[in-house]
């Protein structure tokens, strides 16, 4: 079974937003067995929409659709659609008063356009949006699929998951794509796949490999498509565990995201807690743990000390530190670290200090460089990272390093 | 002209990562004044990458291909663009050099996988990956330009903006393209539109009108694509001096990004300097600020105070107030944006605490409930927001009130 992403909205070709909703859609269709063909972004425009869509229907069972439903004049996916069906659209009551009353409920008047989308084409099943204005459809033609949903992220997540998915499990049998990560870290992608290389030829055709590299870690990912899930979910183990043998001191663990699920996920197991003092990161590794459920069961304080002072002020590093060795050093960041670990008690603490540029960079001490410090129960160190040129890659690099480096540390005995 | 973006990965369809390549690209492209008719994202799979190509070229004249390069066997660009066009690879004696030299640094030897990234098709112009390890490739037929660039996003902006821009410039005679955005706020968008909709319809057929919706704001952008810019620049620049006089209360400014953007500029022109505290949202506040380039200027301190004790240590916010009000409450927000901005000496502070689930919530106090507390020279104040059910739309809608609210004070005379 496989499915097309279509992605409607100018604001996505021009690069005005990130298009996150095909990431949702993606792994949604993932999680229920459909395999995604391709994924596609185009603006509103007619002929580009039906183009798309004559495409899309030739080579998958499932086309999702998002944008372009809005009430304004530069939305044009509804009638397009409904065109392209060949239906008319008719008016539907009980749209029209949920949309009245989400309006009221803000204090805004039903005029002429809210009354527009309340139309809805005749042919199609309308998937009710309890959370927007705009409703969902569902066409049918010739045993496959065509949906089509609202741009608005959080509208469109409610309809996959409440609408959408349930009714394609109903219309169709559904095989399963399983999808399972190990993270390996301190050796290279080219060295770790010349160690491999041996395991990987020997792996069955159904099974697919692939390297995704990050700083300091290199993920192997195992994916298996359209197949009887609790059997190969077991296969997938039975090769994970034959790498052991080959590189016993890289793996860091399993997952299907991030080092910071497994800092998240360790912390809790050990009802152990967290503190961090943030200067070039300026909150990034806060979020990062923050915006995980469950986080405020071992996140106790988060300082974004962007100024001398608040470094002396709020985390007690001594302005003599400063003075001596600079605001990015070994010292400042250690004096962090342990800082914002007295202030909150916390177990565990990270620390970030570093020119994140474009400016203030100095021969000795160039934009990118960023001093790593770490206290735990037992020890207190800082180390010292090139993290890039570029802004936002500092931060996301230093984000990254700050917290595999709390990972290793959580990882020793 | 126009151009089709095209990512290669397995890992971008079943929605592991985020596709931000096709967005900093579709920026480039469209600051040079080319027009991105199409993206899309397929697998590592010889077959689509044919087809994609195929339809590519017949729409476009420019194509920028993404990911694939990586040394192991997973990664199938290179050897199809090879074979697309007709060629044979030959082993790059300088990329060779750079990549064993880059190897070095890091301590890694160089092995025949590397040997293999040195290897490029006669027919192509290398593109030096300063960055990386992958060589960039620029490939042309029939006066269209095909490039191939790795997926490491850090390594393909610099391949976009070193090589392949300033390439395209020489290689073609390229227009213009004017976007130009306006913020509104306190309006709905169907109750602008209406308002508007006499100065819409009067538009010429060049200035293309798009409504983009958010939380308490709307922005209205007008484009042009393919034109001469100063001109067109001024003519919207008059358009939207006349919606001044239809909607005088509810323009808030112009901007390419954010409200963040705006509040970054008026502390830097004010010499006024800002504190954050965070409880739901956790940092990310903290973050959005940090981001950009000279927020050092203004930005003292941020303080995530997950925990209660953080809040009565760090903030000094009474523990009296947290026991008779509750952590998510009008007294404790208050106690937080004063406790933050009297800790650090800012002028102005935001502070947020609320409940961001999925856990945590009440009858009284629903997940999504989030006090936002705002202090400035002159008062300090705070307002209750629901910021909706999930976890990651509650931390973001906050973050986005609680910035468009200073904004607000910040525009006050």
């Amino acid at each position: 079974m496989k499915a097309t992403i279509i992605t409607i909205g100018d604001e996505i070709l021009i690069g005005q937003i990130l298009d996150t909703n095909s990431r949702y859609i993606s792994r949604s269709l993932n999680a229920h067995g459909i395999v995604v063909a391709e994924r596609t972004s185009i603006g509103d425009n007619r002929t580009q929409i039906v183009a798309t869509l004559d495409r899309a229907l030739s080579q998958s069972e499932v086309i999702i659709i998002t944008g372009g439903l809005g009430p304004t004049k530069d939305d044009i996916t509804k009638h397009t659609l409904c065109q392209y069906f060949g239906s008319t659209l008719r008016y539907d009551e009980v749209e029209a008063e949920h949309i009245r009353s989400m309006l009221a409920a803000r204090g805004i008047a039903f005029n002429e356009l809210n009354r527009g989308q309340a139309l809805v084409p005749e042919c199609c099943t309308v998937l009710h949006n309890a959370h927007g204005t705009a409703p969902g459809m569902w066409f049918e033609r010739e045993g496959k699929v065509v949906v089509s949903l609202p741009g608005v992220p959080f509208e469109m997540q409610h309809l996959i998951d409440e609408e959408v998915m349930p009714r394609l499990q109903e219309r169709f049998a559904l095989r399963e794509i399983v999808h399972r990560t190990m993270i390996t870290f301190g050796i290279a992608e080219s060295i770790l796949a010349e160690k491999i290389s041996a395991w990987e030829e020997a792996l069955p055709d159904h099974l697919h490999l692939a390297y995704l590299p990050a700083p300091n870690v290199v993920r192997l990912r195992l994916s298996a498509y359209e197949v009887e899930g609790a059997k190969v979910r077991e296969e997938i183990e039975r090769q994970f565990e034959s790498l052991h043998s080959i590189i016993p001191d890289n793996i860091a663990g399993f997952e299907g995201a991030s080092v910071e699920e497994l800092v998240h996920n360790t912390l809790r197991q050990r009802g152990a807690t967290l503190a961090v003092a943030e200067s070039c990161t300026g909150g990034a590794i806060a979020s990062k743990f923050t915006a995980q459920a469950g986080a405020s069961a071992y996140f106790l304080c988060g300082v974004v000390s962007y100024s001398n002072e608040a470094k002396r002020d709020v985390l007690n590093v001594p302005m003599s530190d400063i003075e001596h060795h600079g605001a990015v050093s070994e010292q400042v960041a250690i004096a962090m670290a342990r800082g914002v670990k007295g202030v909150s008690g916390a177990d565990f603490a990270i620390s970030t200090t570093g020119i994140a540029g474009p400016t203030g960079g100095s021969a000795e001490k160039p934009v990118g460089t960023v001093w790593i410090g770490i206290a735990t129960p037992k020890n207190s160190f800082a180390v010292c990272r090139n993290c890039g040129t570029d802004r936002s890659q500092i931060i996301s690099r230093a984000t990254a390093y700050a917290i595999s480096m709390l990972y290793d540390e959580l990882k020793k005995p």
